[in-house]
């Protein structure tokens, strides 16, 4: 009995998806919750033909610490008429240093004849040619059967040799794939069945087969989920379904169907109990956000709107639910009540280091702070450095080490072409310092003013030297208004021990860039000052 | 042999959507629109209940002029102890006109016993009264079996009895609703095969059946298909997947599926073939666009980025899509992207109205810019505009209309905590016009630079003043260096009867907002003037 495997691949399928562009930093960040949510693997990119996934590999060796998940590279079998000692891009998977490398092997014999313009026994050669390279060099091998189902519909022979090569030559796994996402359910499970009696027939018991989804026909997760009960120990996704087209297989909703539905134990409880955050964590870390009715970790998958429903709700929530929705992380929501969301305070705030569970009045203040900061555009799902002040607020006053006089940021597009920013900051003195004025330049309006704030602070808090702008994201909300709508901007700062986020929202850019980033410093003086004490 | 159903719900389920709220009118415009999509049934609201539905009703009868669809009316059976005539709720069903008639009905006992606050029996009664009431009023009569999936694994006896006695009372079609959406497809294939048995063996023999599914499992399409394969002929479904909270069966998915790859003829080809645009219309008024990755009509349903397949799209594109997408209503579309090569540029210029196949050095040049442009940090996936601009210029040269000499924007927060952000813009003479020198005043920087600029070029061109910027977005690409990082800003101006998007890129965010802002004005400038040739 082989252990289940779940394999993610959002940085590798997942970054085809329009739209979506991850940086090495990015990438790191979305493998780190990957392994929190307790997948098996993370396919991390194809080393050697996208520079960005070399460098992310090489990264990953001395940067991640994963606690369950393996990393794999991806790659393709080596090119045909070349020997596969000699192909480089083979190579560069080696290079990687990764114990897993899955290759992608055309299993549908018109791409092996009119995309990749190669002879049928070329092609099983390169596939048995590259597991057995990849094998020798120690490393666990996977293989990708592109376009299997469609192969298969058009040549089932053919189709059925590559996935009987690969294993022949050693691949631990076989993905299914159904690379142009056209199949549907009872289709996927005719094939797969025939495909198991005819590698049987060929003398191979018990293959090791995986299961590669794509939505084109809305479909994926049914597909998946039918490859599973039909026998496959390996199932393939994305988070939030990302994708080209119309994405991946949607990872958690697959992997919460075989474990809270199919009794299929793949993860520990309590890591499918942060689901829900750790896609709506890698949504901002993308840029796009998971989609209010995404099954399981959307943030209508458990709403209900008032009316007919509420008060039987009341009395059995169960009646109108498909799951407790605690078992992903998510919440039950009456679009009329606060309930919800005084407990998931209490939870945040418990996270933070703050036990709220005795204070009612407390919490429900913070409810109702929330609610309209939320509705004014604020949002503290990334920004816990944030809520943990406005939390402090609501108790006992939000840290405050300075306080501003005025501010104004410059840029300038000079008549030669070159563009200048600068920014001028005034701190009132106070008890603690005397009044600081500074100016600085940037790259940018934002740029000049951290670097103007920084240096005003600096000279009573020396410490702010340390501190390091690790990211900073923009989003414009309400965007049919355009420029004059609402923008919300993230800033992820590093102070030595910790990385935290805070956020700011207005109007105008620059003034919720300024309020992030006057947050952030007074957040990480006072990290340290408790650190101090 | 009965025909087959296609039984929207977008007017009646759909509007629990969160979020989404339709007027009358509204609903009058999507109903005009799923007649065009050719399906059978439009349930339009459940009048008596819904003041807003009840007014549908009365104006649907006056202005509606449906050629295929047919109006049904939602609503529930009578009230417990209460006799059918004297029941106000029926009694309004009745009074809206509507042809057909759905009513709800308990299917799950612990819902009779505990929501209802009923007996079994009493229950019974109220399905059997209610449809035989309707029914020897004339109108055709469907009843929606809630929550029947989860009534049927509680006790498969009485959500059985529910079914038949709906039967035996003369409704035309019983629908197996998955009210909560929880379940998988092999499971809704066990239910729904057992209760076909257990109906047959009561003598009821071919019972119509219907199939009504939620998505939070993801299944939803899945269910319905299976539904029926296994011999319902009525499947019902929401347009874009809207409803409660992860909506209903997504129904152009369904019937493309249903039609275009299980073989059913349901819908006339050619209203198959406007069900993108359908979707996409309905989209507009429901003000809930229809997702890009929705599968068949989204955007990017037929979108592909991967260079590695543009060479053999353009041998062959069936290798590398499910369907013809035209059969949809879809189109095929190349995303230019640093993994593209000439191919898809290519492809893409054929797009845009440009032949660039015999051009091989152009092509070469342009692949070459593209790949550069997208290093230093540009998107030309959404920025069309952009990109055709680009291509222009390795042309022909880009169009222009004016030359910018400065520009300077600032934002100032005052020592009363105010923030004021103005603009200056000046703008060379040239043969066409005078030196202009324009100050705005803005939301933020951008705003006040776009309000600068565009009254500095009304003076010579006053169309620009038709011009909206609809959409704006701010990346901030390579993160890891924080405010000092590279910004890409992505700009959606609408004019009349074009849509376009253009890209800016920088370090400095003000000066990446201002590239995309002057390229806007320039190419819409270029556009009106096409269309005035």
């Amino acid at each position: 009995m082989t252990a289940f495997h779940i394999y993610d691949t959002t940085l590798r399928d997942g970054s085809q998806q329009e739209g979506l562009s991850l940086s090495v930093q990015d990438k790191l960040r979305v493998a780190r919750l990957l392994d929190e949510l307790g997948v098996t693997y993370i396919e991390g990119g194809w080393p050697g033909a996208i520079p960005r996934d070399t460098e992310f590999f090489q990264r990953a060796e001395r940067e991640l610490r994963l606690r369950h998940a393996r990393l794999a590279a991806f790659g393709a079998t080596r090119r045909a008429d070349t020997a596969v000692e000699d192909d480089e891009q083979v190579q560069a998977l080696l290079d990687s240093g990764a114990g897993t490398i899955t290759i992608v092997a055309k299993s549908d014999i018109r791409h092996v004849t009119d995309a990749l313009r190669t002879t049928p026994e070329e092609n099983l050669a390169m596939v048995t040619d590259t597991v057995g390279h990849l094998r020798e060099a120690g490393r666990e091998v996977f293989v990708d059967a592109e376009h299997f189902f469609d192969g298969f519909d058009c040549d089932p022979d053919y189709a059925t040799r590559v996935v009987a090569a690969a294993l022949r030559a050693g691949a631990a796994v076989v993905v299914l794939c159904d690379t142009n996402g056209g199949m549907l359910p009872h289709r996927v499970t005719e094939i797969h069945a025939e495909l198991r009696e005819r590698l049987e027939a060929d003398g191979i018991r018990d293959p090791q087969l995986g299961a590669h989804m794509h939505n084109d026909t809305g479909c994926a997760i049914a597909n998946s989920l039918e490859l599973v009960r039909g026998g496959a120990m390996h199932v393939q996704g994305c988070v939030n379904g990302y994708g080209e087209r119309t994405g991946n297989a949607d990872l958690i909703p697959v992997v919460a169907n075989l474990q809270l539905k199919m009794g299929r134990d793949i993860v520990p409880a309590a890591a499918l109990e942060d689901a829900t955050r750790i896609a709506h964590a890698i949504g901002e870390i993308a840029n796009m956000p998971t989609q209010p009715r995404a099954p399981y970790t959307g943030s209508s998958a458990f709403a209900h709107k008032a009316g007919l429903h509420a008060s039987a709700i009341r009395v059995d929530p169960d009646l109108y639910q498909h799951i407790d929705p605690r078992h992903i992380g998510n919440d039950m929501r009456m679009i009329i009540s606060d309930m919800a969301g005084r407990a998931s305070i209490e939870l945040k705030g418990r996270e933070l280091g703050f036990d709220l569970a005795g204070s009612k009045d407390l919490l429900a203040r913070l409810a109702r702070t929330v609610k309209q900061r939320e509705a004014a555009g604020y949002s503290y799902e990334a920004a816990d450095a944030s809520f943990a002040m406005l939390l402090m607020d609501e108790m006992r006053g939000a840290p405050s080490y300075a306080q501003v006089e005025s501010w104004r940021a410059t840029s300038h597009q000079f008549r030669d072409g070159s563009v200048e920013s600068e920014a001028t900051v005034k701190l009132k003195g106070d008890g603690r310092f005397g009044r600081e004025v500074t100016i600085a330049e940037g790259n940018g309006p934002v740029h000049a003013l951290d670097s103007a704030l920084r240096t005003a602070l600096s000279r009573s808090y020396p410490q702010v030297l340390t501190f390091e702008l690790q990211d900073f994201k923009v989003r414009i909300l309400d965007s049919e208004v355009g420029a004059s709508a609402i923008t919300r901007v993230l800033v992820t700062t590093a102070i030595p021990g910790e990385t935290f986020t805070t956020v700011g929202v207005g109007p105008n850019m620059i003034e919720a860039s300024w309020e992030a980033l006057f947050d952030a410093y007074n957040y990480g003086l006072y990290r340290l000052e408790l650190g101090s004490i």
